[in-house]
Order: structure tokens, then C-alpha cells, then sequence
């Protein structure tokens, strides 16, 4: 997004970064997943749920270049992770959404029927 | 996503349905656009800053079609929009993601700054 407006403009918007993020499908599930305490990937796959071993790993890649998860080895071969405290935080502003979201899905389905039938 | 799992699983996320809203590159500025007042069309041009007019008709459509703002027309010829309660529900939760974001891109920024050179 550019940032050539002034103060009075809204057209820096942060939430973008966070919005990128979650966009990723898994992402908020994963960060939910570790929520309680660090895990093994194995444990990760039954917690989220429908995601395979492929996809978690890819996820939980893209949450650890962004520094929201941190892989942590215990050898031999013991490997866990575990949400960092910049992940952590993301928690509360999801659950934010979810409430809205779980408030608001029938309202929004409906108005996205009438709209299609217009 | 998938629903299959039972309830210790956490393949059922309503985030995504926030995120989904929120993927749509103005949307957000749209809202807060909307927070304080309804605005015609070419006010919110400006206030959003960096948005075409024909993309602002397209966002505001999206959002409409959404239940999230609603079109208000007084004739003749005065159109304005607004914030539906659904829509003004969806404020604070994007605060609290730009909080979190803005707390947290540099963070971020350095971490995938590290893993793009690893």
C-alpha cells in the first residue's frame, strides 16, 4: 500500500501486515494449536485438524521467517514449536475476529444471498 | 476450510471469514473511512488517499454486498454511505491488528530479512 498521503489520509494501514499473515490458510489455527504450550509436529496435525504433514510444515515455515514461531531442537531428533512473544500477541487480536466473525456470519451470508439474486 | 473434525480440533476457524473481508486491499480504510460519519463518494476518495475512484466503487460494493455498509440515497443525486452495525462491529478488531502490527513490523521485517539471506 502506498504512503504518499499525508496525516490526513488513512492510506498506511498496519493491519495489512497482520491481514497478510492470517491470509496464509493455516496460520491462525497453527498459532491456536501452540497456544497452550509448545508442540511436536505430529501433535500439531491431529490439534489443527484437516491439514496435512506437507502443508503444516510450510506453514509453520512462513510463521517462523516472520517470527511468530520458533523451532526448537532437543536432540536426538526431538523437535518442537512453540509461539514466540510477537505470536503470542497476534492471539488476542484473532480471537477479536473470531468473535465478530461467529456474531456476524449468518448476518453477512445473508446479505451475500440477497446480493448474488439481485 | 474443512469441518470435519470433532471438537478438539481446530480445523473450524471463523478468523477466516474477517480475513477474507479484510484481504480486499481497501477495505479496512474504508471502514475507518466510515467511522466517524457517512461520506459521499468523492470525500472518501480523499480521506482513504491513493484509491481510484472506480476501486472505491468496487470496495464499497464488496462491502455492501457483505452487509458491512450500506448505500444511502437522497434524491436527487445525493449518495452517500455508511457503516452498517456489522460493519462498525469489524472497527475494533482491526485496531487491535494494527496495534499489534505496528508494535511488531520491524520485528517482523528483520526476521524475514534473516531467513531471505539464510
Amino acid at each position: 500500500m502506498q504512503n504518499a498521503a499525508g496525516p490526513n489520509f488513512l492510506a498506511d494501514c498496519p493491519a495489512r501486515l497482520a491481514v497478510e499473515i492470517l491470509s496464509d490458510k493455516w496460520a491462525a489455527l497453527v498459532l491456536f494449536g501452540l497456544n497452550d504450550a509448545p508442540r511436536r509436529h505430529g501433535e500439531l496435525v491431529k490439534i489443527v485438524g484437516g491439514v496435512s504433514r506437507k502443508v503444516l510444515t510450510e506453514t509453520l515455515r512462513r510463521l517462523q521467517s516472520s517470527g511468530l514461531v520458533q523451532r526448537i531442537e532437543e536432540p536426538p531428533r526431538h523437535v518442537q514449536y512453540r509461539l514466540t512473544d510477537v505470536g503470542r500477541e497476534l492471539i488476542g487480536p484473532i480471537e477479536s475476529l473470531n468473535t465478530w466473525a461467529s456474531a456476524n456470519a449468518a448476518d453477512i451470508e445473508a446479505h451475500r444471498e440477497a446480493s448474488w439474486t439481485e
